[in-house]
C-alpha cells in the first residue's frame, strides 16, 4: 500500500498514457507484465500504482522510487527495452519527475 | 497520508493541469487556497495530494472520496464556483473519475 507524503524520502514519478475505450484493457495489462518481468525487481523500486480511467481514454501510472537515480538507471539498461516495447507499440506515455507540494486528509 | 489500494472503498480522481514554469507556482498556490476554503470541508472528502512537475508543465491533484456522488456533488454546488474561478484562469484541468487496477509495493 502507497504512502504519499511531502516529507517522504522518496522519488516520486507519474506517467499519464493517452489511450482509446478499446485499448485500456491491453495497455493496463502491458504495464502490469513489465511490472512483473522487470519494473518490481529493480534496485531502489519502492511502490506502483496503476489506474485506469473510467472513460476509457487515460491510464495513469504512479511510481515511486528511492532514488530519482535508480529510475533513471533502469531506462538506460538494455536489458530493460525489449519489456517497455509492446506498451510503445500503444501509446507514449507523459512520464514525468514530481514534487509532493501538499498532503491533506480528513482525518489529518 | 493518502493510502491507495484496489480494495479501498473509496473513488479516487486524478486531475492533470497542463501550465507552464512561470505559473506553475501560482498555480498550485490557488489549488492549495480553494481545497483549505472549501474542498476540505465538503461531505464525503478524504485525501488529496498535489504534485508539481519538475519540469514546470504539469500539476497533478490526486483526490480521494468516499463517493462518486459526493465529489460530483460540489461541482453542482452554486457556492463553490468563485473558489474554483482563480484556477480556472490558468489553466483547465483534464479532471477523471479512476479504477485502482494494480497495487505493488516493495514491501508487499
Amino acid at each position: 500500500m502507497a504512502e504519499i507524503s511531502t516529507g517522504q524520502d522518496v522519488a516520486t514519478f507519474i506517467n499519464v498514457f493517452h489511450t482509446e475505450p478499446r485499448n485500456q484493457r491491453r495497455l493496463v495489462d502491458r504495464i502490469i507484465e513489465a511490472h512483473k518481468e522487470v519494473i518490481r525487481h529493480r534496485a531502489g523500486y519502492v511502490s506502483t500504482n496503476l489506474h485506469a480511467s473510467k472513460d476509457g481514454y487515460l491510464v495513469i501510472d504512479y511510481t515511486q522510487w528511492r532514488r530519482r537515480e535508480d529510475f533513471e538507471a533502469m531506462f538506460r539498461d538494455p536489458a530493460v527495452e525489449p519489456h517497455f516495447r509492446p506498451i510503445g507499440e500503444l501509446t507514449r506515455g507523459e512520464q514525468m519527475a514530481y514534487d509532493v507540494v501538499y498532503c491533506h486528509d480528513a482525518d489529518g
